[in-house]
């Protein structure tokens, strides 16, 4: 792979793949044959983890949606539906929203029952319905639906020395001053026209982000600085991956020490249950967890009156990633996981700042990763 | 004032403000006078509405603060704890967030009571106090806590033909390619160097901002396209008020039509009335509201699946935004909440679609601005 090319396929090929799914039904009918959509399944028991390649990712097991089947042919339209939403949206360069195909597609058919009476459906009920056509879709056709031009909320920051290229542009990410560069929801139609960086450092939380780029702690540690803003969204997901997977660059994840934060690493690292189908674009296998660990309550002596007690929602969900294989297969998480169970005790990354504002910056980060005290 | 320069008070002279502040104090007590401060109050009581102004300030009252009376000397401690920590970081370069501040301040202070009995108290027990110091120390100083370099998270996104000096880098708003300038925390430490804009178009959604940007509707209607993701953030509204008051720039607000986007668009005018003793820098009273308006149902025929019936906290949030006095006062707002309480029925931005994808950026908002429907 070309470093730092541009992921996505071309509008034409997009257009083309679209086009040869509704093609496959549509010969089906002038064959005079049952009309059939193959869909992969994506449930949770359809999900599972593949340990060889570290990646939570869909089953074999795939759902043949009939036409004929009274129970699955309201789906089938569904998916015919979007289909041509999408598909006329790429034709004629427009790029709607999830909630704009929601829209786009909703409308009442009325019919008559078999007995005789008149009645009403709509198409889709709510957006859950429709978004989980065009995951099918994508699972389908095998695209992004970032690919397909279909927008979303992008919350993903990002600053460092490295330069992209979009829409003919060169984008300088050090030369951002006190600001950020707001990753966009298609990062596959991004260059990355080249990056100067040791490793890149994902922060849970953007107050944090802000805090390290004014300090313009990328340049002076040479890293990419990213946030997902909490649990990250795919595109930021995307775009940690891409770093990794292209430039072979380092991926230290920092959040709280609590369940909420663990999990945010995780997704990062293996992917989310919901979106296993897409694991394989949107996960970091290498990221490594920097902290905070709970080991870090003694090593870093963080103040009693800085720590939190943690709830019974915090624990329960701990016990839960235990359970996870991602998790399970690590002994270090286990000890990890094992302690904040036992302890009952999260810390936030801020209560850091309790040994002076640099700290954080000038101590913990760069120490952990000269000593190697990451957990994955 | 010069256009776009640099609103922010030099370090200097920031520092100069917080270290009169201490010294006022320091003074009294070596004169062997009560040690007092002197605070606005920020409570609903002493926010008022400016008419003339169109702007919610804070009133003239003001709290004197005692140290020698036991029922204020905790919350006098707490100022000078805080005050302290701020020029510190200022001192020395720092940039903590306000919950680095919460922290760095947190600490037990033990001592004997009246009764001989060893007892302790937090410096403070949540963010909730530490916070309401800092905004105690704005007011004080008349100084943003941005101004005194501290960090908070930061939703806001712009791009626009305008271009913008941070750091010594001079940055084109135009050429962001998919992605945006993430809005820094400290708006007026940007130079705004030149706009070449008819208008700043602000949208509470995400999505929306994206798809626009993706159809690079700011380039072909000459407009600053911004978004602060639903309730705006600090930095969102300072920017959009230095456009508007720097640039003369008209600003025009598209929510959705419901009691939560009315707000926000009246967030952006007025100010809110948790922050109202910062609308004087924060707030756009030049604001208007080009939709989605509930007289939009008709006038764009929108189709009846696509209304969703407002609940009954809606209906009581509209009720409450008719007695404010900056809708109040307004009778095409009269009349626009009015028709929403009466018919109970909200639209989304997105059911615009329902008329095609380029509906919303080539015959909605033209239609609107050129034929001047909007309301404020």
């Amino acid at each position: 792979m070309r470093k730092g090319a541009i992921q996505a396929p071309p509008e034409e090929e997009v257009i083309r793949r679209l086009e040869e799914f509704g093609r496959r039904i549509a010969e089906s009918v002038l064959k005079g044959e049952e009309p059939v959509i193959e869909v992969p399944v994506r449930t949770l028991a359809n999900t599972i983890w593949d340990e060889k390649r570290k990646l939570l990712v869909l089953g074999p097991k795939k759902a043949l949606r009939s036409y004929f089947d009274i129970g699955e042919s309201k789906k089938f339209m569904q998916t015919l539906l979007m289909l041509s939403l999408i598909l006329r949206a790429r034709r004629e360069g427009d790029y709607p929203t999830i909630r704009d195909l929601y829209y786009t597609g909703k409308h009442t058919i009325y019919y008559i029952d078999e007995a005789g009476r008149r009645r009403s459906e709509e198409t889709w009920d709510d957006q859950r319905e429709s978004n989980s056509v065009i995951q099918d879709i994508e699972v389908a056709v095998n695209l992004l639906r970032e690919h397909m031009g279909i927008m979303h909320d992008a919350k993903g920051k990002i600053v460092g020395n490295m330069v992209i290229r979009s829409k003919g542009y060169e984008i300088d990410l050090s030369r951002m001053g006190s600001g950020a560069y707001a990753i966009p929801p298609n990062v596959d139609k991004l260059e990355i026209v080249s990056v100067d960086a040791e490793y890149v450092l994902v922060v849970e939380k953007d107050a944090i982000f802000e805090r390290l780029n004014e300090e313009e702690f990328w340049k002076k540690n040479r890293c990419i600085l990213v946030t997902g803003k909490g649990q990250p969204d795919r595109s930021t997901r995307r775009m940690v991956r891409r770093l990794w997977e292209e430039f072979n660059l380092p991926v230290y994840v920092l959040t709280d020490a609590d369940s909420y934060g663990f999990y945010i690493y995780s997704v990062y690292r293996s992917g989310s249950i919901s979106l296993s189908y897409e694991s394989e674009r949107l996960a970091t296998p290498g990221a490594r967890f920097l902290g905070v660990a709970v080991s870090d309550i003694e090593r870093y002596k963080i103040p009693k009156n800085f720590i939190i007690k943690a709830t019974e929602r915090d624990i329960k969900r701990a016990k839960e990633l235990l359970s996870y294989p991602w998790f399970k297969e690590s002994k270090a998480w286990v000890r990890e996981l094992e302690l904040f169970i036992e302890r009952g005790e999260k810390v936030e990354i801020e209560a850091l700042s309790g040994h002076g504002f640099k700290f954080l910056s000038q101590t913990y980060i760069p120490e952990k990763i000269s000593t190697g005290s990451f957990l994955y």
